[in-house]
């Protein structure tokens, strides 16, 4: 019953048969069309995946569950909006289809809509949830902000990047698997547990991203690989790339930055080599074990039979291994 | 007690202790702008005056107040965004003064914050003044698509107009009241009357702002006397012109709206003569007298003592007659 695959199903279902509302029609329909770009789904499935190691009754933690994926999809529309990004999932993003000013004001009723997913909370944990999806959901908002700070910055270390996608990306991981612990009547200390993995796996999952874009197999990547070192993005390599390169590497590597013009596959063949000759790749994969290490103890951690946790383990195994 | 003065300076001291956040500074420092631009606070002393009806204690509906306020300034933050406003009150709009990603980000960041403010509401009315506030927010968005829709439309009928304005401006003055009512304990019918009386006069106050664009008193209001004819904006009185106009007088005002370079001394007082010709003036009068009159005698109908409701009566009072 509680195979992510039949958990998928019902979501999808919910999906597709919730009203976000109807008039004026230039408000609900980007949130119908960003919300039917697809994506996996990924975060209310750990919601409702915690709640069923506590709880055989999943019916509750729907809503609640759909809730962060139209929070997610909330910051989406309106980050697009401040990267002027053109696509998204491989479709016109909202402002490109529409304008910016209908992705800002749709965007905003996501938002509404997303604490109207919370309304049936049952009585008993309704400040604690909200207090909590506040506070995560500011999180994200600064993760947003820090992120377009470091654009213009050239000094970022380790620690303020970590720092940034620890909110712009991991606390909702961690608010997704708290949520659901929460509603399947999880004690204090799992729910503590829940979130450390949640916030530990999502790190992992960002330095993913930021390893694959440079090394990962054009045939698997969704994206073009390479891409990162097109726009010159400030991701965990670069970084890394930044702080450990000297003489004549920091040189190359300082040059191909400031270039304006160049040939996209010189550039990226260039900056790998760099990366490779710095060992950035070997220490990045090792950052992302430690951090699905750190995620999956915790999941171990939680006190409850094996068996009731195996959906989610499995799950999260899934998520660890994907190489797009 | 309960006297508005003394309510407005409650308000004020918490508004002026109250922590948005802190870092990054670029997303909260525009909030502590903006909060900080002034405003007659009127919206959260609506709901104290409306909870004080009921009850003597108001210190459990001071932060759901700030509430609204804290939504109602969110939404001229992305307001302003929308519209391409250089100033407000006076001073440059938070996209002016930072940019658009700011002014889209810290708004976000202030919508969450209202939610915040809801934390500490007793666990019973919880669910029903969550469920309120968010069809509100949702109503007050839907308004400001349709205001954005009839700038490009040439045919709203005043019907389409009240309704819109009803969304963008009414409905938020219903909810301060009838929030109000809940937080102080009054029962279904009386917070029904409430919420009845804040939709009313907040829509006598949106005609009253149109009518004081263009036949106000330029020493006693606070902008450009016929702003609104400058800039063709679809005001209650051009819809009902554009709808009464026959024969030269319509094709005269067709013409003003349709020139591209003209004197605005020269235009604002060609329309205003089209407006006294056609009776507009008065019709308008009499339009928002009804709704002052509707609002007023929601509250008269309050089942309480008159000693009770004094209070918000003299201030509502007060509104009704500002100049400006």
């Amino acid at each position: 019953m509680n195979k992510p695959e039949h958990l998928l199903q019902i979501l999808q279902n919910e999906f597709e048969n919730h009203s976000y509302g109807e008039e004026p029609a230039e408000l609900y329909e980007p949130i119908r069309y960003i919300m039917s770009l697809g994506g996996k789904r990924f975060r209310p499935l750990l919601t409702l995946l915690a709640a069923s190691i506590y709880s055989y009754d999943l019916s509750l933690a729907l809503k609640p569950a759909m809730s962060v994926e139209v929070f997610h999809n909330f910051t989406l529309m309106h980050d697009d909006i401040m990267d002027r990004a053109p696509l998204r999932r491989g479709k016109p993003t909202v402002h490109e289809k529409w304008n910016a000013n209908t992705a800002i004001l749709s965007g905003d009723v996501m938002l509404i809509r997303a604490y109207d997913l919370l309304l049936d909370i049952p009585k008993d944990q309704f400040r604690q949830i909200l207090h909590r999806f506040n506070q995560t959901a500011a999180e994200v908002c600064e993760g947003q902000q820090l992120d377009m700070n470091f654009e213009t910055r050239s000094n970022v270390t380790e620690e303020e990047y970590i720092g940034m996608i620890r909110l712009k990306t991991s606390v909702l991981l961690g608010y997704a698997l708290e949520l659901g612990g929460i509603l399947g009547g999880a004690d204090e200390e799992s729910v503590r547990l829940l979130y450390a993995a949640g916030e530990n796996m999502g790190l992992g999952f960002q330095l993913k991203d930021d390893l694959l874009d440079v090394f990962g197999d054009p045939s698997k990547f969704g994206k073009q690989v390479g891409g990162d070192i097109i726009a010159n993005k400030k991701t965990f390599l670069l970084i890394e790339a930044l702080t450990k390169a000297e003489g004549t590497l920091k040189t190359e590597l300082e040059k191909w930055i400031a270039l304006e013009t160049f040939d996209n596959d010189e550039k990226v063949e260039a900056v790998k080599k760099i990366y490779e000759t710095l060992g950035i790749k070997e220490f990045t994969e090792q950052k992302i074990n430690e951090y699905f290490a750190r995620g999956l103890a915790s999941l171990h951690a939680l006190k409850v039979e094996n068996s009731r946790k195996e959906a989610l383990l499995t799950f999260v195994q899934q998520l660890v291994e994907r190489e797009k």
